[in-house]
């Protein structure tokens, strides 16, 4: 189903969905600046250039599908030799922002040939060296599809190469074990902000204000600190360019935090401390958000059943865009046939 | 090395020291105010009781060291029994708060028969049921020693029957495998604020930020919120009990945190949104807490060595409570002789 894959940045998503493709016997080649990490993958047998331009002719060459996994920092300058290079391939993206990086899909004029995509998994370390087969495995992976929306809000009908290259993308995604979870860029970003952004920004301050404890801090810390700051483990960077590509959605969602912080601060200090309505709403919460995060912790078959509800999907049938709306407002997965 | 013990409240903190001590060969009982939790735990052969008085004579009889592992709100009512039916006991607690505790010691006039301690480990679970083997092992368990620190202040004698207690009480920890960090109540109160009450507020406000998000925050969150939202699956009001008891140390810590994250939001909502300088002091702060926890990374021996600096102390010699207070400094832990 799926034609080559040309994937542009190895680091520890491009590097693992490289590892994922191999696995599974699809063609994948890719690009990677870094010249060392370029000869590690090398060493390991995969095919692997640090030069974009020569990649991008291949992929030309191939009708490739490209995926960009760059930086989103880095992520105007490879758009740019894809249209130089490569004017005519699909593309696709694993960055952690959608909004910004569709925007500079619109100023180039390539929404005919773009599904956004993000995987919502990862860990503290990055590059290449830090790449791991099944990183996606049962992980959602969001798809976004705001230009066959914005076609089908005006009636005008989704072109066969685009929702060829939808079902291209979903294929992708389950290749690697994945859920395709269709959603639109704003919505996505909000979504991100809350369960992505935020508990990085968290880990980050909690770090700080652990480690003005001290060395006795330093030695208390236990399960509840090290879960909160694992990903303060990530490269700095990498933190900035999420959060501050995605500022727009990310302050109102701090906002939002700070005020019940803030509220929970002023019900412990007065003479009665109480945490009440935060540890109660907290639970439930909790609880609701366990609810749909991957199988279920009941099912008995070794066949573990996702959580999320799913649509099975033809891309480019009739209503298929509004069967999409349909599952994003569930936060449901897509199958497509 | 140690007289039978009685452990009196047996949820997830106390069942677990009773599982690690029964499997270690030490005499071991306990009460539990639950008849069906003390139902289970006798079907599993453990010498267990659901009447406080009986156990506590029983104790008395035994010479037994007390463990009190009740949440903080039922720990005046097991002092009152306890200076009731087994007032010549030594006695310990594994309660994650110090001063409040000790308060309550003083109150009593029991300091010369209390050692506090506080074991850093636990999961989101509660209850026996939620009680296991090894739960503690590489663990910090914080010792406290205000007393002896008092008494050797004012140039008196810390008695021997209070040494001999310190000894018993590193020796519980050391048997289930962790390790012994004396600290002061207050101290130690001020740290678990920062690196465990912290991130159980946090933990809560999350929760309530990402279900705001509806169903497709809900299917998005990945590790990242996951990890940061863990404990709070922990039952509400042990989540007050620690919280509330703490909030003289907690506010301050709290205030730390909202300061940071403040001026985070500030320079994340200007025209060049920035969170460098946060990202940056995060990252370090993370490796810093990192080169303290547990087992050395880069050990190749089986047998992993502490990170946490190691002294030892035999209680009751000469100048052992000024080693303590120097060993608190370093964060380390101590092997007592």
């Amino acid at each position: 189903m799926l034609p080559p894959v040309c994937i542009l940045g190895l680091g520890l998503i491009g590097g693992s969905l490289m590892r994922d493709l191999s696995a599974r016997g699809e063609r994948v080649y890719g690009y990677n600046r870094s010249r060392s990490a370029t000869r590690a993958a090398q060493k390991e047998g995969f095919g692997v250039s640090s030069d974009l331009a020569e990649t991008l002719a291949r992929a030309s060459g191939d009708n490739a599908l490209l995926v960009v996994a760059v930086p989103m920092d880095a992520v105007a300058e490879v758009f740019d030799a894809v249209a130089e290079h490569a004017p005519h391939c699909g593309i696709t993206d694993v960055v952690s922002v959608k909004k910004p990086v569709y925007d500079l899909v619109r100023a180039r004029g390539l929404e005919g040939q773009y599904v956004g995509g993000h995987p919502m998994s990862g860990t503290e370390n990055s590059g290449w060296g830090a790449s791991q087969e099944g990183l996606f495995h049962r992980a959602a992976w969001a798809v976004t599809y705001d230009w066959a929306d914005e076609l089908d809000a005006a009636g005008t009908t989704v072109p066969e190469s685009w929702s060829e290259l939808f079902t291209q993308v979903c294929a992708l995604a389950a290749l690697t074990g994945a859920e395709a979870v269709p959603v639109s860029v704003g919505r996505h970003d909000e979504a991100v902000a809350r369960v992505s952004h935020l508990p990085h920004v968290i880990a980050e301050a909690l770090a700080i204000v652990g480690d003005h404890g001290g060395t006795l801090a330093q030695s208390l810390a236990a399960g509840s600190f090290k879960g909160a700051t694992r990903v303060a483990g990530t490269d700095p960077s990498l933190v900035r360019n999420m959060c501050e590509t995605n500022a727009e959605a990310l302050v109102p969602v701090l906002d939002e935090y700070l005020t019940l912080l803030t509220r929970t601060r002023d019900s412990l200090s007065g003479d009665n401390p109480s945490i009440q309505s935060l540890a109660e709403a907290g639970n439930r919460a909790y609880v609701r958000m366990g609810a749909r995060s991957g199988a279920r912790r009941e099912s008995v078959s070794p066949v573990k059943i996702s959580s999320r509800p799913v649509m099975r999907v033809h891309p480019g049938g009739p209503g298929w865009v509004k069967q999409l709306k349909q599952i994003e407002a569930l936060g449901g997965r897509v199958e497509v046939f």
